[in-house]
């Protein structure tokens, strides 16, 4: 039995990293660059999606693809901030996205009319490592409120990601957080990956996230 | 091959559940009251084990079982806070606790010398709750800058939980949290579920929580 369920796990995760493939080739095909964000639940995906959209208004036509258990306010809160179109897909009771879900939602676009597509993962630190989606950048995204020992905890996300970014700047005069720790323990996973600390409430650090995307 | 694989879901759900019957029946011959504490990463879990051991020194004995992807950070700290014993788990790539952790685990421990024992699940709002791990207690934790919207978005947790514990209270004045927003969708999905609001770090509202417990 245990044999028979491994097996079926890399069938599955095969097929799923032939889908993201085809995935990755529309988006080329269509010169829009894809972002897929991974962090907890609420240490603020969406309010960094938001933020980006409104500050490259004018400048970058940008898609979201929402995924969630339930519900759509994400999906209303994105395209308030200025989202070209967004995409919700509700998992049911899934714990990650996969490409097959992506495959289906790329569908609802008009690519060539996109620069950037956000693909804002269910909230979770680990089960989204595992599903490529065909994104170019894998970002994972942490609140200071979360602690600076989750790269320890949570290895996997931290260890596979393009880009570190922080959130929540703002509240580290109220919470324990202590940046070297965090910075250490990511470089002893991922030597190279750049950490962004911003907070997408006082906007301090956003440039420098901005300046890095708009690079890529 | 769709088929086949619900299939196999079910018998691994089917054994868990034996599983945790037979961890249940450990835990009431022996006078334990277990509790499943689930949250997102960072939300403080241990932080709450923590406190609540310190607080109940001298009147309860307490047993921790920390349920990590990797890492032993927590077991460090529930047993500096004055745990009777702890057992760390580390799941490798596994983003939940099964039963059958939890009775290996129980092996560990002298039950008969416990009142208390404390199961620290890994940081995650989807998965463990599809895991009956033998408990009586199943405590839904959240911190108020994850955001009141959480029970919309993972409704499975908060429909399942015993009792729902908001904690950092502290930080209110410093993020977006509506707690009459909050208590409405947890009311929506869960009407009877205990809503206790606390702090570990200031320790507001921990003798309510207190009190709950010595109920149980």
């Amino acid at each position: 039995m245990a044999v028979q369920h491994v097996q079926l796990v890399q069938n599955i995760l095969a097929g799923n990293d032939e889908l993201a493939l085809e995935n990755r080739r529309r988006l080329d095909r269509a010169g829009v660059l894809a972002v897929n964000v991974m962090a907890s639940p609420g240490s603020g995906k969406t309010s960094l999606i938001s933020r980006t959209i409104s500050a490259l208004q004018g400048q970058l036509r940008v898609g979201v693809v929402e995924g969630d258990i339930a519900g759509s306010v994400d999906t209303e809160t994105v395209l308030a901030a200025g989202a070209a179109h967004a995409v919700q897909i509700n998992t049911g009771g899934s714990c990650h996205l996969e490409a097959g879900m992506i495959h289906q939602a790329l569908d609802c676009f008009d690519l060539h009319d996109l620069d950037l597509l956000f693909v804002e993962n269910v909230g979770n630190l680990v089960c989204p490592t595992h599903w490529s989606l065909g994104e170019h950048v894998r970002l994972c995204l942490l609140s200071t409120p979360e602690g600076h020992d989750k790269p320890i905890k949570y290895p996997m996300l931290f260890a596979e990601s393009d880009v570190v970014v922080v959130n929540k700047i703002d509240l580290l005069p109220y919470v324990d957080f202590d940046r070297a720790a965090f910075q250490d323990s990511v470089r002893a996973l991922n030597p190279t990956t750049p950490i962004l600390e911003l907070s997408c409430r006082s906007d301090e650090g956003l440039q420098a996230w901005l300046d890095w995307l708009r690079q890529r």
